[in-house]
């Protein structure tokens, strides 16, 4: 098959590099101040996406100001001049799609789907986050994890594979959910359950707390249970929870980790968006 | 508070011992021809259930005939004779709940609750499902777990539980599953994935497989490709994962293993009805 | 390779059948009971050994009255005959050699190695051992190991492997040892570490205690602490761990649980014993 | 009990903290440069040793010009001068005695031993020099441990934590020995095993390779399979496991990382050595 890839950041790079080595023609634009022995870009849109099955537009697909998302671009990258040169046939994968993006494709009669949304992505993305967040925990903390008394508040895609990996490096871990179900599965893979909304009194002894919640469960009379020893590692997503405000007040140690997978891991994360998108193209195949 | 446990299995005894072992008053009946040394079962329903908080049925509450599911007792006993007796203001859980049984509890005005629908029961109950699986395949194999090459198709509640203990016993645990997200879980937990619909042509290699689809999947040419000397344990309820008249006629090993929480480990089985029914009794008080 | 295989139990059969696998010439004698589709046995000692480069002794070698040990044999089998029968090129191996059938090898200047005594064989049996003790206690407990708070008396290869798997399985393990250096990694592998000099005051708790080490440590007063409901296995070889005089006297569940590769695993523990003598012809074949 | 702590890094430090919370009177010397809220160095060596029961010397104990290991100290300090001040009915305690300093003690009649003999503190440190290996792993590849490629050589204390976190984080995990039983040890954990004189033509696959053998296995040849891509981290003290030189001019990336328990983990570090020093002082009064 001929891919294209437009734009993104070193997972693309990884990505493009796997699918070449798949077999796939793989054509690139909007990597121009990459180094290495990777594929090289195109001069222009139009050959890179000319004759392209698949169009790879980045995770996420455009920046602040609209553009695409090509950080080693020399030059800002329209997603409309991109969209204007794929091949009317061609699949386009994107990574968080805005409504405009979608609009721009529908416009003209392109069919994009994004990747970003697909449940494996968000699951196998965990690996990377739960092990970036290790990895920072380790740089921040004068001990080891083993033996660490561990808070993980949330028990969705990272929080699961995060305890998992905690749990058998030696913490102690416990893990704090909402749901009774979720808090039998805490149990049930020999963690330490408590309901969120018991926290408070329960916090004076934890050395490390991750939060996976994207919502401000860390409120100032929570934070002031804390020890101001302990490391607060918060991975979510905008708003983040943390009341960052009062935890600099009280002068606790928080770490706002986002983005992981792309920092840490972007071989992987690159891997990871591989198969999400041969799933996406595979689905396409059998559907009648 | 007041409970009373009004038949079932050996699971019921273990949760009466365990409420009364938790400060509560605990009345009994239907256990007549249980010996040992628990709390003694009541001459009357009414002695039972008169001044109850709770009324505990079994699980299943009732038998094939209708009576209620209460091996040890002495006589059947009718479901409407212990509702009759029941007080209004009484709480009944059961499990298992059929229409007729909830009807009549409607009848009398009384509240009923099927701790047999509780997610949480559900999950929990998956640890002593699949312990007791895997002590079946310790005793019917003359090879250790270690080593072994193994098939859980499936990656619901046992599946999962099932799948964790092996890999962690040192089995080589392939997984087989239908959705993608499954799929990626599976990779995730470090075992192999394979597709549901991707099965034929891969089955040669296992010396056990464990099924948890309530499904047909193991068909005739499914089996034919199995070894002779693999053992295949099905834990699905009716009608089971496999054709078992053709694994018959082609000489397959099949044990069919169904309720294994009460067979194998009644006691922690017991416990997990106490902590639902805890959980039950905390959520109604909880609600406005 | 030539190899002959005399007598022994179900794991000699399973040898013998992985020797052939391994497309080795493999002659059998003393396996007249045996039914099933292995290899035949030969009608006479001479036919079996007569042209062998390894004869392969059973393990233990000899049964109680002097005899090779041989239950699967029609009429009793002399290890002289046998000896008398191999050619003096070939390699002797058998388990456990008493010094009077060492002497019968010297005196006939036959190579006689004691593949009993080698470590790879003890510790890959360490892992049969202890699923085999693992099964022992799903049968006879109505609580699941997960979540079972469980004592491994001693850290010697099974003691290890066991609590490696009970630890995994979600019990909460305890682990008693005498040396500094065992109770440090008692506790680095995430077990509490307790020393075999301070059980005392500290044994009430345990819903299961495996005993590995062969002296009698659970002394009367010991077994005073232990509650009613406790399973005591004991994994020692003679005289083993436990005060069995005493432990009957005050009713407790004692299980004494010998040889168990063979029992539950025989194919396992065939491989193994291959395993080991593959390793002994190797080092022969590389010394000078 | 009175200690004091003379001299040494953050180890030391933590070290003093904690006998202090366990209610021990510490004084220190040799921390002038240290800021925070620790105990207070004392202003002379005599103050500090003056009335201890213990005193507790660095690890190592002397630095390359014989002094005092003291990096926090204003000046250097002479470890005849610190000796000079012990009472005699002190123990001191030191980290890798050399036989100059233990000539100085036997002199003064005083009771040095040596805690970084002990085998606890070998077996606990590989903890924080596991997991200060894992960490550089993490931060030095673009991939995660989940699903890598890795070689680990070697299966001493190091080699088996190590080995133990990688393959519970998801990787897949070879390990290099030379004797036998360690070799069944391997296989036994399920890691893959390969016996060290076997590594040509194995090496071409890894993406990580961690040794922890003393002794320069990674020769030329071995270094050409390995692929530019491997990160190779050499945790074995000097000389280390790699031809350097031959790396060098080969382009492959290797990471030399010593000492890493003191550096990536102090507290955990400085609480090893405590436990050392309460076993050697137990171990002391039950001397006869």
């Amino acid at each position: 098959m001929q891919f294209a890839v437009i734009g993104g950041d070193a997972r693309q790079i990884w990505l493009a590099r796997e699918l070449a080595a798949d077999g796939h023609t793989v054509r690139l634009f909007g990597f121009d101040k990459c180094e290495g022995d990777g594929p090289r870009p195109e001069k222009t849109i139009a050959k890179a996406v000319g004759m392209a099955d698949v169009v790879i537009l980045p995770f996420p697909s455009q920046n602040e100001q609209g553009w695409l998302n090509a950080p080693f671009a020399a030059e800002q990258i329209s997603p409309e001049e991109v969209l204007d040169a794929v091949p009317k046939t061609a699949l386009v994968v994107a990574g968080r799609v805005l409504p405009e993006l979608a609009q721009m494709a529908k416009e003209r009669k392109l069919e994009l789907i994004d990747y970003g949304l697909r449940e494996e992505l968000s699951i196998l993305n965990a690996i990377p986050s739960a092990e970036g967040a290790i990895q920072i925990c380790m740089e921040e903390t004068p001990f080891t994890i083993h033996g660490a008394s561990i808070l993980v508040m949330g028990f969705g895609r990272i929080g699961k594979v995060l305890s998992n990996i905690l749990h058998h490096m030696g913490a102690k871990v416990t893990v704090s959910a909402r749901k009774a179900s979720d808090l039998a599965w805490i149990e049930a893979m020999g963690y330490t359950a408590i309901h969120s909304r018991e926290l408070a009194g329960h916090l004076g002894g934890f050395q490390v707390i991750f939060n996976t919640v994207p919502a401000t469960l860390l409120t100032k009379p929570l934070l002031e249970e804390i020890s101001d020893d302990c490391l607060i590692i918060d991975l979510a997503s905008r708003p983040g929870g943390v009341d960052f405000e009062a935890a600099a007040k009280l002068s606790k140690r928080v770490i706002w980790a986002l983005s992981l997978p792309g920092k840490v891991a972007p071989a992987t994360a690159g891997h990871i968006i591989k198969t999400t998108v041969y799933n996406i193209i595979k689905e396409r195949e059998e559907e009648p």
